[in-house]
């Protein structure tokens, strides 16, 4: 093995020693550090910018051949500028060859996110896979010789339940003796979808957990529900622990292939989190008395096509490239020992079907949970997650895209972009006269109002969606995206690149000590994102001959928190009736725990992902053309009429004075 | 952790640390050192006497407690004579306390087994559980992005081969997308029983190999085949890892009750064990650039119920006493990564079913392999291995039972016994007139002349048999097994216990320094055996109406080597027309190989062993008299007038002096 250095990390003070040759993004990793990430460590992002405090240079070295880490890149000198003051480095791009000690600047912590990703009630007949049967068996003697326990047991199943021909699981058999013993013949037998025996437990147990959870490419999220009432007794949520190995989708396929066992190290990651919520989920059923995670008997899991391949340990390779092909489509289930996760051991992990390529089992969890085929209307439902995924059609046809939106919606490629956490903007409105802005941070309760110090840390992407509406609206950009010229406003000036920029936050309102901008190429990057999504509709539109939407349905964290009014501004979708745009929620997990209370979603959704028609967006001959004018940011036309009331009448003041 | 002391054991040298209060016996056994312990380390069979060289005393202690090991317990008084030297103790009686060096006497060696199981030539029909298919897919092109590798995999397998509604086990999804394109999309596809795909392999590959395992008490047989031929490629046994923990079914169930991780270390030691004989059997394949152990995609295994247990870690406490109920009783299909065995990964093991408390599958291999169910003739088939196992029947009905004969037969219980390694007496005559014996040791070509040394180390089970029959036709013992009082010869003498011995051999033949003799205890050891067979036998001859045998066939390696005269002599089973007893070699590890190699067979299996009837001996009103009947040496019948020609036209000389 090579040498290793002492690193120790300030504020947080975290020390340890690691290898050298690793980066300090990867002695972040180690050591447990918050450093934001979001390119994957590919040096293309800036955002996890670090202060040598200590080993920059040894103290008597001549030339920097003797430095304790490696010379400053070129890469490097593209992000940090004079500005950001001396000994500033990128930590995914400076390598270890010495001890060091580290500073991360309050703008680099990635902070912990606000999780908001929760079940709601749903309602749905209750028909699981996995049900309990109580059981009471003889006690042997002598003349049961030619019976051995489990034919017993399978007699008294036929015999009393009618369940014929059932298989038994091995870790059952291993636990059947004692458990008979143990509760005097008496015994609850839980049984996979009629055919197969996975747990058997002492005397009788009414109870019978199961599991739903949505992995996304950000969030994870893990519903513990009794199957036998349907209820969500438990919520539980974290970041994904692939986010250190990159923020989207592909950057963690290129760090599977460019690290020799990236793969396994992210899939360990995502295993071990989901049983860290298991553990979370079930320690008050423990602290009761009751058995822990292996109460658990049954499991089902979405996620997109590069979650699941990694999540079950496939190569991801081949579906991040063309002509990006899966290892497998439809659903699967897995023995949660196989996968190593901590249910009980001879129980199924279901893993939802793949739609397409890049429209994962998450989207068929949206499917089910909307059921858009059994409806009249023409409905389009848009997942914005890291990737946009769309849905559209009725009972007569339904067809899917997955659009390149890129992370800006999260506040990647954003200049003061930073993830839903405490100290995110969130809200903007902007006086259209003075052009003075107001704004709601994140883990603040009231707009701010420049009485009270905000701490404001950057933009999320809610924020980001309705300061470009605003901006719009306030007349600071034009149709087009482009600043308009010579305005008579502190608030827009030449920023660092030469381009004009929207200063959002004074530096004395923030955490950061500077100034919070929207810069000429953050609304590029959300012209892009938005553009995308609304081309990829309009295309599936024409493809389906569909003029008018009945009904937009905006799934996912992101779609719940942005405003409806600032994302019809904006035109990140084509045109509906506002009051046809609704917010609903974490669909993709609610697709996910009704496939756990009931069977009947299982096959729906295995049938309705081969029924519906993926459209491959980008190599349709028009895309191009849709998407450039998707850019633009549409006039305010006729349906927006009632917009202007229900901007005057919602609740945040819209003209105050810096 | 406790204190651990330094042991060398001599002569083999082998030294290392162990930890206080562990057994002698258990330092022997973590060091790698043969050590004789034929009753499980429980203090009864007295055949792991050690010498104590250094340590038996610390060299200036006043007491005994300043020793560095346990006091001298009663429990070895019983077997430690003043015969036996100085400073020898029992190594399972014996604690450490302090460093040792021990020397272990040439008796108590186990010595090398010499392993006879061989699979004879089997002529069976070619049907096995898994075969191999080509597959050469397209390469997809991006108007396949609604099919997955998976999915067009098992389209092809519809299309070409009718094989629907495959399913695929996990670790094969895992590579299916490296193995296709390392491929360049032609793959071979290994499915068992016409369900599941259990393995890709890149390219072209026609072989298709296959195990069958017998895991006797004593000794583990594997068979490795190649299934598209039914060639047995290569054949490995070894002595099962389990006797350092108990020599027979009894003392490893007792291991297990009585030691926390009893269970599990003696599971671990027969599945690293078996994983030994599949990387000594696949180092020809793998020598010559074929893949090793991973190639191997089925596996069949046969055991005594004990073994069965032990070897899928089931408690075996329930089987080891009243009412004897086993865990399951059919057959089963394992993972083998669910067991841990190395062979291809998602292949089954498939598990033949047992009959019934103590007959296992073993003996379901005997009955598949011999088929007397499909005969006319009333058989009685005797498998003897440590237990006695007994079918006996016809076309018509066909019953079973289990024998406890005890050890004997392997030469527990026997003051000179020994297994069947060099140095074991094998053959045994003795002149009438007389009485001075000749015998064949194992390991030695000829019959002993006097003329080179022989180095006798013990008597083996066929050698007890031969010299018990030989005593009784040479008039040394009578028809009760009561030794013949006042004969003329220095070969009968009184022994240490007071009662008469034969010399067998004199100390000056031997490896072991003393005279080598069988006891009036050997011969009374070796009627309860034979007696308990015999009874066995007659019982049931009675209960299916059965007066005459028309064959006897003797399974296993000791029925294959114990002399049919001899076992008629003494009646070890009823009357048959000596031509008609046969020695069929290790059936139950034919029947494995023949359930490996046609799917016909293990539904032969299930069906036959539930069809058969098992018939509790022990329990039976007359097995009492009809025990102590068939401890009796019976007269010579009538049918014994061809015995008499047929011993004096056999090759070793009858009359020498000694």
């Amino acid at each position: 093995m090579s040498k290793k250095y002492k690193v120790i990390f300030q504020p947080s003070g975290r020390r340890g020693d690691v290898h050298e040759g690793k980066t300090l993004m990867e002695s972040a990793q180690q050591l447990g550090v918050d450093l934001e990430g979001i390119c994957g460590g590919k040096g293309t992002c800036g955002k996890c910018k670090v202060r040598i405090d200590e080993g920059y240079f040894e103290k008597d070295a001549i030339d920097s051949r003797m430095a304790h880490l490696s010379p400053f890149s070129e890469g490097e000198g593209k992000f940090i500028k004079h500005g950001d003051g001396p000994n500033m480095r990128l930590a995914c791009s400076t390598y270890l060859h010495g001890d060091v000690k580290i500073f991360v600047p309050e703008k680099s912590r990635a902070g912990k996110q606000i999780v908001r990703k929760t079940a709601k009630e749903i309602s749905i007949a209750l028909d699981p896979a996995v049900r309990k049967y109580f059981v009471e068996l003889q006690k042997p003697t002598l003349h049961d010789l030619t019976m051995s326990d489990m034919e017993r047991l399978k007699k008294f199943m036929q015999e009393e339940y009618g369940l014929s021909g059932l298989t038994v699981d091995y870790p059952v058999i291993v636990d059947l003796q004692d458990t008979l013993r143990k509760g005097d013949w008496k015994t609850t037998v839980s049984v996979w979808m009629g055919q197969e025996i996975v747990k058997v437990e002492p005397g009788f147990v009414e109870v019978n957990y199961g599991l739903a959870v949505d992995v996304g490419t950000t969030t994870v999220a893990a519903y513990l529900c009794d199957m036998s009432t349907g209820k969500v007794v438990a919520t539980e949520s974290m970041m994904n622990p692939q986010v250190p190995y990159g923020e989207d989708v592909m950057s963690r396929i290129t760090y599977a292939m460019t690290n020799d066992d990236g793969l396994d190290t992210m899939q360990e990651a995502i295993i071990s989190g989901i049983n860290e919520l298991i553990d979370k989920a079930t320690a008050d059923l423990k602290a009761n008395g009751a058995a822990g995670a292996e109460s658990i008997t049954d499991m089902t899991v979405v996620f997109n096509t590069a979650m699941h391949h990694i999540f079950l340990g496939f190569n991801p390779e081949y579906i991040g490239r063309s002509p990006f092909i899966p290892a497998i489509q439809n659903d699967i289930n897995i023995k949660a020992r196989d996968l190593g996760i901590n249910i009980n051991r001879a129980s199924y992990i279901h893993v939802l079907p793949l739609e397409a390529g890049f429209v994962g089992a998450d989207n068929v969890g949206v499917l089910i949970a909307e059921e858009p085929y059994n409806q009249d209307e023409k409905v389009l439902i848009i997942d914005i997650g890291t990737n946009g995924e769309l849905l559209l059609g009725n009972r007569d046809s339904l067809c899917s895209t997955s659009c390149a939106t890129g992370p800006a919606f999260e506040g990647a490629q954003i200049k003061f972009g930073m993830r839903a956490a405490p100290g995110a903007i969130e809200r903007v409105v902007i006086d259209p006269e003075t052009k003075e802005p107001r704004y709601k941070v994140i883990g603040k309760a009231d707009w701010h109002t420049h009485i009270e110090k905000v701490d404001a840390k950057g933009i999320c992407g809610s924020g980001i969606i309705d300061v470009a509406a605003e901006m719009f609206k306030g007349g600071i950009i034009d149709k087009s995206g482009r600043f308009v010229p010579d305005l008579d406003t502190p608030r827009v000036r030449k920023g660092a690149d030469g381009k004009p920029e929207y200063v959002l936050a004074w530096a004395n309102e923030t955490s950061i000590g500077s100034d919070i901008t929207v810069t000429q190429s953050d609304i590029r990057a959300l012209q892009l994102a938005k553009g995308a999504l609304y081309a990829g509709a309009k295309l599936m539109m024409k493809k389906m001959g569909i003029e008018k939407l009945d009904r937009v349905m905006l799934a996912g964290a992101f779609g719940s928190y942005i405003n409806k009014e600032s994302a019809l501004t904006l035109g990140m979708f084509p045109d509906c009736d506002i009051e046809k745009v609704y917010a609903i929620g974490n669909a993709a997990g609610d697709g996910a725990l009704m496939a756990l209370l009931n069977i009947g979603k299982r096959k729906e959704a295995r049938e309705r992902a081969r029924w519906l028609e993926f459209v491959e967006i980008a190599v349709e001959p028009e895309f191009e053309r849709e998407f450039m004018r998707a850019m633009h940011i549409p006039h305010m036309k006729d349906k927006f009429t009632n917009l202007k009331k229900m901007l005057d009448e919602r609740g945040a003041p819209v003209k105050v004075k810096g």
